[in-house]
């Protein structure tokens, strides 16, 4: 029988699925078609069974899904290091605030998301939950570099360049929200701030409205104990008890940090189904605290990993990211057992895509699923040996060592190279936002 | 006047000397003769005053001191990734120490050192502080690769295939010490493995030799809440106290994890001089505990950084264990102003040099300090904007943007290759260790 013909084969040393959970297939092929895995099978019978346009064979290199960063504010890229070492209120109010009240609008969001996609893509993740100003200007730069995309629709009760109070925040999500709809590869969330920044009102709108569009609600919360403290103090009751109350506490939320939580508050979250975003360098950075992340694990709660932004961490790495999640949790939970690597590696894909709503579409390599793929090199003489495919992609890997990155079928890296981005007119472009930056504050 | 000859002047738009703290100096070259800094001067005035054989201009690059990893079992990258996800005890007893009962020998430490002494190198060290078996392998490695070495003169009191009894250690400990004292760039030190493998007589000899020979005394203690109130059970006597007991706690003592500290032990360690050698990643991979490093800064005890082995980390990456000190410190000591950035990098490199007592000698780019140098490109997309290269260095940069490494004003590293090392050679003998591994343990 002939060869059926396909877009795609990319045979690798080893496969990570992620579905089933701590798989390593050896010397395996995955076969994509229209943008989606239609095989995977192993190396020995791929050229029986399968021809490809494309067939691309990596010795020593590990395939795994696409990245998934849970939590990102991509603009923010143009910040980067600009204020560090700083606690959370003192760095938001005393330097990120002013300089958003400054530089941030349409400009600032198209430059500074279009090098986050560069970083995101080159660092292999293919997938984004991002939240910011001009969330419509981000859905555009995502559309066109097509790359993965959850777009928030940002709800905070101060005026900023974008909008001026919350009917026009409302207004302008919506019409955002019928934007980002048409894109395939776009997923739309609602995103409130935080409890501390939005009204009640305000998101009983948004429960009403993601209700309605059943679409995720993204937002940070318990991030810190000054935050829950000065709620209980003011309101007398915990923010998350507040969204517990006005109803977002289900499924389509995505809790972003999570540091301060009481064995209660873990119960109640995990019996209505939410998503924790891991946040661990942020928070370590921001001295925020420690999310109890394995707890959070064994009480059923989905768990997902972001890098939140280049503010605050400093880069967009997700490699780094897992790795500190890996790391971190065993310390916390007093385990060496505790949130091993291929529960990390499974919280930073699918964990990611579940978050969104979207885990029978992506987050792992499974017939029927999107081909977001990464192709990363294990074959440097700094990480080998492999005795372990998984251990090595979250102990021993670099983002560096990515090499190759398709998003449904699309090749975005090829042997390290971005296929859509010129990196030096990134890097001047860069330089440009962070002389004006600089100069602006009078630095 | 004609300018003077030298060997050496290499210009970057940043120079970071690390003394003075926190310094960065703006298109600085930095001139070298005879493996020694003899100017540090702007680039403006470099070409009127010298004259080079090698003149390195790197616009986009940082120059730092070359890293000091001050905790590391060079071999064991044999060892990388072969088990995780474990506890201290029930990884070294079921794991590493069979595998080493197994296959230590001189043949992989010269193999393993080998691969460590190019890891390090290419991701920036200059100088590693060493402790495994076969001491006196490890040093012809490291002596014939042209690096930095503090050599461990390993003391345990169990067989191994170097020594079968405490007097056997200890010959061959001294043996190696006059091969080690023979060598510019090696360091000889004491390397007790810990208070719960030494005995007080073996603790007694190496104290007299370390007085005598006026070396350093590197050894693990209190890495775990389980060694510490272990020791208190069956001697009544925490391993710190035993330590002074025993005449240890002086400024030659390199105490390597220190998690478990009580406020008099934090006082009577600065009083007494030691260094602290800290290993974040490897006390959160082995769930050991959080070094209260901040703590121990504020106390005035000096405070190096190690990766400690491949088999607990899984790499030897000092900007990867740097930017981990750093994050974790902030949120142990409730502190986002806690050991800041340019407090990590001045700990990954004068705080080694002076754990070692050679602190005069490297560490900081100083006149008249040997030229050990690491240059660090700040131009990637994904590194930029550069609002302060110190924060830019310690959370942004990667091991992998170390384009250029000299030891003593000796080339090592040339705008990312090896000079000394075929890479792939490296890579085969590190796939032929692991499967040789991989058989022997039957897996």
């Amino acid at each position: 029988m002939a060869p059926q013909n396909v877009d795609l084969i990319v045979e690798a040393e080893w496969v990570v699925p992620v579905e089933p959970h701590g798989v390593v297939l050896d010397q395996h092929a995955v076969v994509v078609d229209h943008g989606r895995i239609v095989d995977i099978l192993p190396s020995t019978e791929v050229a029986d069974r399968y021809a490809a346009a494309s067939h691309v064979r990596r010795p020593g290199h590990a395939l795994l899904p696409g990245l998934v960063n849970s939590h990102c504010h991509s603009a923010m890229s143009l910040l980067r290091g600009l204020a560090d070492d700083l606690p959370l209120m003192q760095w938001l109010q005393d330097h990120i605030w002013p300089a958003e009240a400054r530089f941030v609008g349409a400009d600032l969001v198209r430059d500074g998301s279009r090098l986050a996609a560069a970083e995101l893509l080159r660092g292999g993740v293919t997938c984004v939950n991002e939240m910011y100003f001009f969330p419509e200007v981000a859905a555009a730069v995502y559309a066109e570099v097509g790359m993965r995309a959850g777009i928030g629709l940002t709800v905070i009760e101060f005026p900023t360049a974008w909008a001026s109070n919350a009917d026009e925040y409302f207004d302008r999500c919506l019409a955002a929200y019928d934007e980002i709809k048409s894109q395939p590869l776009l997923r739309a969330a609602w995103a409130p701030h935080a409890p501390y920044t939005v009204s009640d009102a305000s998101f009983e709108r948004i429960r009403m409205y993601s209700d309605q569009l059943d679409i995720p609600v993204h937002v940070h919360v318990h991030e810190t104990a000054f935050e829950v403290e000065d709620a209980f103090h003011k309101h007398g009751e915990r923010p998350l008890s507040r969204l517990r109350r006005l109803g977002l506490l289900n499924r389509n939320l995505i809790a972003v940090h999570m540091t301060q939580l009481n064995d209660s508050e873990i119960a109640f979250c995990a019996d209505a189904g939410i998503t924790v975003a891991h946040c661990p360098e942020s928070n370590l950075k921001l001295a925020s605290g420690f999310a109890p992340i394995e707890k959070l694990r064994r009480a059923g709660i989905n768990i997902a990993i972001g890098t939140d932004g280049c503010a605050s961490n400093n880069d967009l790495d997700m490699f780094g990211e897992m790795r500190t999640a890996a790391l971190l949790a065993k310390a916390v939970a007093n385990d060496a057992a505790a949130f091993d690597a291929a529960t990390a590696l499974r919280a930073a894909t699918l964990g990611g895509a579940t978050a969104l709503g979207l885990e029978s579409e992506f987050g792992s390599l499974v017939i029927g699923k999107s081909a977001d793929l990464c192709l990363l090199r294990l074959d440097d003489f700094d990480c080998l040996p492999v005795y372990n495919a998984i251990s090595q992609i979250v102990y021993s890997s670099n983002r560096r060592d990515v090499r190759d990155v398709w998003v449904a079928g699309v090749r975005k890296l090829e042997d390290g190279h971005l296929v859509d981005f010129d990196t030096g007119q990134l890097a001047g472009l860069a330089r440009a936002w962070g002389e004006r930056i600089r100069a602006g504050l009078g630095r």
